[in-house]
C-alpha cells in the first residue's frame, strides 16, 4: 500500500492555532481586559429574515410526503442555478445555466478543480495568498512557482511574459490583502492566459465587497474570459453563508483545453464525486438573490463596509501604509514601526487588546504586514482604532 | 496545460438517463397506465418530525445574532460526533470521537478518500457494483481488479488469497444486491486485508436495514477491523436524508500505512478541501440519534421492510431466484425465463408497467439480474406484486 507521499510535504500551519492561544493566554492573564478580534475572515452578523424565511419554508417541505425533496440534481437546482444566472446578467455578464454548478462553497470546489488537470502543470500562485491554493496543490504532487505581491506592485502582481504557466490562481478583491484588479490588469491576465492556453482559477469569493462600479465583480466581465477562466464563488461573505454553506463554480462551455471541454469534465467529476447541496439550503441560497435577499445582503455589506472605511481612516491619520478596504473587507497594513509581522501581533494584543492577523502566516512576502478584517460591529471596530490611535500616533 | 487524461477513459454511464426515457416513451404511447417505479434507490418517506423540528430552530438560530453559527469545523460539531459515536456505542462498538468526520454523504467521502492514496495501487472491487468506487479510481488512473460476485457464492465474493490488493471496497447490505456478508466472512477479509497490509474501504449505508442481530452493521464489529478499515455510512437511507445530505466517515486511529496515519492524512485532507456541513443539517442530522428521532426512523424502515418482505414473497411463490430483501431495501433477482436484463426491463414496463433497474447496468456479472427496490408505498409495492404474479406464474 502506497500513500500518496506528497501529504509528508505539507507544513502544518499553526497560524490560527498560534492566535488562539496567545489570545487565550493574555485574557487568562488579564481577566479584565476587553479583548476585540479582528482576525479572523468570518462574517458576525446573522441570515437575513428573507433567507430564514425561504430556509424554514424548504425545511418544512421535507417533513410533508408532497413536498419531499430526495436526491437533487448533482450541479444543482434549475431555480438556484437560474437565479445565480440572473445575478451575473445584472451586471452584464452572461452565462448559460449549465456554465453554473452550485456547490457547498467555494473551498471544497477550489481543492476539487483540481481532479480534472495532470500532476505535471505549472501553477502560479501569488504570495501572500490563502493557503488552499498552495496546499491542494502540494497534496498533489505539482510544483509552484510564486508571484511576488508587494508594496511596489500595490500587492497586485501582473504576468512576467518569460514564465510559463498552465494554472494561475487570482483572488480579487484579495484575501488577505484587499486589493483589487482593475479591468486592465485582468485583461493583461487574460490575454497572457490565453496566450499560453492556461487556465485561470479565479476567485471571486469577495465580489459583493466591490463598490466601484469602474472594477469588475467577475472575471466574465473581462473579454476573451470565457476561453480560459474558471470562477469560484461563494454565498459565505455576500450573505452570511460560512456556517451555512452554499457557492456556485462557473465553468463556461468556451473553456476547452487539451481535447477536453472543462464543463464536461467538471460536470462528470461532480456526478460521481458528488450529490449536490441540501435542498433547504439551496432554497435559502435562492432567496439571497431575490430583490428583497439582495437589499437585506447590501444591508449588511455596508455595515462591514461602513468598519473598512474606519479602519482605513484611522490608517490613513496615523500615516501607516495600507491596501484593501475599500472595495474589501480586509485591510492589509504594514506594521509599525518597522515591527514584524508577529512582533506587531503581541504589540497590539498586549497594548490595545486588539486581535489581527499576522501576514507572515500567508507567505514570506508577507513578514513585517498585518492583516485586518472588517467583521465586527461597528461600535467593537471604532473602539479598536481609537485604542490604535492613542497608542501608534 | 495537460489535462487529466483518465477522463477519457471512463465510460458515459447512460444507464438511468436511458431508463428514464424508455419509460417516458412508454407513458406517452399510454398515457393511462399507472407506471409504479422501483428502480431507484431513493427514499419516499419524508424527514421525521422530530428531525424536521431540530432542523427549524437551527436556522432560526441562524437568523439571530445571539444563535448564529459562522464558521464550523471542518470534521463537524461534536454535538453531533458524539451523537454518531454513542449510536456506534449501542451496538457495541467503541469510537474516539476524533476517529468520526461528519460529511455532506458517503459518495463524497468515498471518492475523496483517494486523495490520500497512490495512483499506483491495487484496486479490488466487486462485480457488480455501486459506479461510483470503479469510476473514482479510473478517474484517477489505477487499474481495478475485478471480484465476481455470482450466484454460486451469493453475490458475496470472499478473499483469493493469490491475488494481491492494496484497496479493497466492500458495500454490506450490498447496493445493488442486497447481499449482506456475515460475521466469519467478513472476519476473513480482515484477516485478508491485514496480511496484505492492504485498506478496506468499507461502504456502510445501508446498515439501518440490517435486523438480524447475528449479521453486522459495522465493519468494526470485527476483530482487527480497526486496524484497517475505513467505513462511510449516510442519514441517507437510514433517515431519509438523500436531499438534505449529511453522512459520516469513521477513520480509526489505529489505522497506519506506509508510515502514515490515515486519520491524520484524512484530517488534512478534510481541512484544507472542505468547511463543514451546514450547521442546520448537522442539527438535524443530531436529531436523527435522540431516542426519538431513532425510533421514527425504525417506523420509516419498517415501511420499506415490509415492501421488501411483499417482493422477496412473490419471488418465492414464483421461484424465481433472488437475494437481498431481508437485511436490506434491494432485492436482486435472475430475470425470469431467461431474458437478459433490458430484455426483462422492457417486458416489465410494457406487460406489468413495472419499472426496475437493469443488472447488467451494474457490471458484467449483472447480466440476467434485475435489481428492485423497496422504496415505494406498501399499496404500491403490493399492486407492483400483484401485477407480477399475474404476467410470471
Amino acid at each position: 500500500m502506497k500513500m500518496n507521499h506528497y501529504y509528508a510535504d505539507l507544513e502544518e500551519s499553526y497560524l490560527f492555532s498560534t492566535i488562539a492561544k496567545k489570545v487565550e493566554d493574555y485574557q487568562t492573564g488579564h481577566p479584565d481586559s476587553k479583548i476585540i478580534r479582528m482576525g479572523i475572515g468570518d462574517v458576525t452578523l446573522p441570515l437575513p429574515e428573507v433567507v430564514v424565511s425561504a430556509f424554514q419554508a424548504a425545511v418544512l417541505e421535507q417533513g410533508t410526503k408532497a413536498g419531499f425533496h430526495g436526491y437533487g440534481p448533482e450541479q444543482g437546482y434549475a431555480f438556484l442555478r437560474e437565479a445565480v444566472r440572473n445575478y451575473y446578467m445584472s451586471y452584464g455578464v452572461e452565462l448559460e445555466m449549465e456554465d453554473i454548478f452550485i456547490s457547498d462553497g467555494a473551498k471544497s470546489d477550489v481543492g476539487n478543480i483540481l481532479d480534472l488537470f495532470d500532476r505535471d502543470n505549472q501553477v502560479l500562485i501569488p504570495d501572500p495568498v490563502y493557503p488552499v491554493y498552495r496546499d491542494t496543490n502540494l497534496m498533489a504532487g505539482r510544483e509552484i512557482v510564486y508571484l511576488d505581491a508587494n508594496m511596489e506592485n500595490g500587492f497586485l502582481p501582473l504576468p512576467d511574459r518569460r514564465q510559463r504557466a498552465d494554472l494561475i490562481y487570482l483572488c480579487s478583491p484579495n484575501n488577505p490583502t484587499g486589493a483589487v484588479y482593475n479591468r486592465a490588469q485582468l485583461q493583461d491576465w487574460v490575454d497572457y492566459a490565453r496566450e499560453q492556453e492556461a487556465v485561470i482559477l479565479f476567485d471571486a469569493a469577495y465580489e459583493a465587497f466591490v463598490s466601484d462600479p469602474a472594477l469588475p465583480r467577475s472575471i466574465y466581465e473581462i473579454e476573451g474570459a470565457r476561453e480560459c477562466a474558471v470562477e469560484f464563488c461563494s454565498l459565505s461573505k455576500t450573505a452570511g453563508f460560512t456556517g451555512t454553506r452554499c457557492g456556485y463554480t462557473v465553468v463556461p462551455h468556451e473553456l476547452n483545453r487539451g481535447g477536453f471541454s472543462l464543463r464536461k469534465l467538471w460536470l462528470r467529476r461532480q456526478t460521481t464525486k458528488f450529490n449536490g447541496v441540501s435542498y433547504p439550503v439551496q432554497k435559502a441560497a435562492a432567496a439571497v438573490f431575490s430583490l428583497e435577499g439582495l437589499a437585506a445582503c447590501r444591508a449588511h455589506i455596508d455595515v462591514y463596509r461602513k468598519n473598512a472605511g474606519t479602519i482605513v481612516e484611522t490608517l490613513n491619520n496615523l500615516g501607516i501604509w495600507h491596501v484593501g478596504g475599500v472595495n474589501s473587507p480586509y485591510i492589509w497594513m504594514k506594521c509599525p514601526r518597522g515591527m514584524d509581522s508577529w512582533a506587531f501581533f503581541d504589540d497590539l494584543l498586549e497594548r490595545a487588546n486588539v486581535v489581527g492577523t499576522p501576514g507572515a502566516g500567508f507567505g514570506k512576502n508577507g513578514e513585517g504586514f498585518f492583516r485586518l478584517t472588517a467583521f465586527n460591529t461597528n461600535a467593537n471596530t471604532e473602539e479598536a482604532m481609537q485604542r490604535l490611535w492613542e497608542i501608534y500616533a
